[in-house]
């Protein structure tokens, strides 16, 4: 079973990466070459992954052969990787990020200008691809999601120095920068997949909650990646507060707290300090709760799936949900 | 009737102003604060005035009495302003501008990071806006006009070192920049008025050539507006090449041609530099040229309008036209 799912996940990430090479046709070189080297940089592709697989959970066997159907929702899907990198091009210029996915921001190649301008063209690309299918619904929870998480954006930026960041506060923002658009994925491609209002809705909380503890988990790697990529322990160098650091702040003794929060704020941050840092958090609890978390919101989105009958497209997404809390990197 | 015009335009201004102020909303104040800088900073509010008028002059008596269609007019006009100021954002962003309309920049106020992150949002609030219609036509013109848009932006961006900018290249910039806004608002407009295909077309034309002539003197005000605004002469030391000094490089001796490109290229412009650089112009038909083509795009504009039958709307939209001509800031 896990063969013919690993499988199955293999083929689709194909189509999904020539869909995403087909449709970057500006006449302009230099957007097509900005746009490649970010969109073409070792993106895992979740989010137009999710949109698929959400889709053909409900095509029945006479819709899953039908060319044109399958054309749509590939073509979809992709618009969420657009979309997702116009932000992370955003954030680059934001955060004054020097890499992405260990190798050079753009920002870095190209400028902060350019780099901002690119993100609009991406962002205005994927609402493109959308507007495209003419579909009032599905343009309504797109251009809602994207409302939601500049706002998210905006929040994460007004709590950048707030080292006394609640878990609650801190669920707030990745719910609107990550788990929002996840779920968009998911409640989108059911639509395409031709999902009644209650299976929409499932998909919809299974994508909340799976974009909760990919956004947990991601805060996670950033300390404890297997990659030794130049960009690890990037939000602890900018001084942002996430789950390992709240949870930390919380278990440790006041004098490891004043530690912890000094380090936190250094502007100038070693890598004895991160390693530091990263001792502190592992001491007080910070990954191994952050992980139970994560595992919280993955159960959560297991369970969401449950009043669909039994199908291999069932079983391939609970089997992401599970993949996802396991990644290393 | 001109004061009849003039009258209604200041009536139809009243109501937008309120629409922007009620659509301002989010839950979280700073938000709502950076918006309302930008938003109610002394902008013209060309865009929904002509999306407006647009649809008013294909309503019929019957309609032009219905409120939910007055509101629903009213409500989609502002999006066009909320556009054009998120990208005015991130225009003052990658120009590093210090002031905008005689005021601070926000970035200025704000820093970049807010204000890109800001011109993410009021970008995703206008297509939010937009889809709230529920019409698949009028969504695919807008996101087809933000991604030409943006394309226009880049191109700009790359053109910025360029001294021999051509006149067709310049206007290929400024099409992308603000004609096919303008352009789009009208024809929204003219839908949303119930216009058939044949008077969509004009509409769209007439808009067209509008923004044409719209940047045209724009980028003439930046040298010769009656306002002495701190921002005045911001298009020159920047070291942007507009029509003006197109026109004059084309028309001045190779001693006055070297002399206006030193100064063009000069990082650091005193206005004693500027003032030259007018003069300059000025002494080789530079404005007296740009204004003859925001002249002919006016009239081009009006022509536009010939197939249409008389009406309070088709003089009022012919008097804008001339109004932007003269405008003298």
């Amino acid at each position: 079973m896990k063969d013919k799912i690993l499988e199955a996940i293999k083929t689709e990430l194909t189509v999904i990466e020539e869909a995403l090479k087909s449709n970057l046709n500006s006449q302009h070189p230099f957007i097509n070459q900005v746009s490649e080297y970010v969109i073409f940089s070792g993106g895992k592709r979740v989010r137009p992954l999710l949109s698929v697989l959400s889709a053909k959970l409900f095509l029945n066997n006479k819709k899953s052969l039908d060319k044109k159907i399958l054309n749509y929702i590939y073509q979809t899907s992709i618009l969420f990787e657009y979309l997702h990198v116009a932000t992370l091009l955003h954030d680059d210029v934001v955060d004054s990020a020097e890499f992405r996915r260990g190798r050079k921001a753009a920002r870095n190649l190209w400028g902060n200008q350019a780099t901002i301008l690119v993100g609009d063209y991406l962002y205005a690309k994927s609402l493109k691809i959308a507007s495209s299918l003419k579909n009032p619904e599905i343009m309504e929870i797109i251009t809602e999601t994207t409302l939601i998480m500049s706002e998210g954006e905006i929040l994460q930026l007004l709590n950048l120095d707030n080292t006394s960041l609640t878990e609650k506060e801190y669920e707030e923002v990745i719910f609107r920068k990550t788990a929002i658009l996840i779920s968009a994925c998911c409640e989108v491609g059911s639509i395409l997949g031709g999902a009644n209002l209650e299976e929409r809705k499932i998909l919809k909380e299974y994508g909340k909650a799976l974009g909760m503890a990919f956004q947990i988990v991601d805060d996670l790697l950033d300390y404890t990646s297997s990659e030794t990529g130049k960009d690890l322990g990037r939000d602890f160098k900018e001084g942002k507060v996430t789950l390992p650091v709240i949870y930390a702040l919380k278990n440790s003794s006041s004098q490891e707290k004043e530690r912890l929060l000094y380090l936190l704020k250094n502007q100038k941050t070693s890598e004895k300090d991160f390693l530091e840092a990263k001792f502190l958090i592992e001491k007080n609890r910070g990954f191994i709760e952050t992980l139970e978390r994560a595992k919280y919101y993955v159960n959560k989105a297991k369970e969401s799936l449950t009043k669909l009958p039994e199908s291999f497209y069932k079983n391939l997404l609970l089997f992401l949900a599970d993949y996802f809390l396991e990644r290393k990197k």
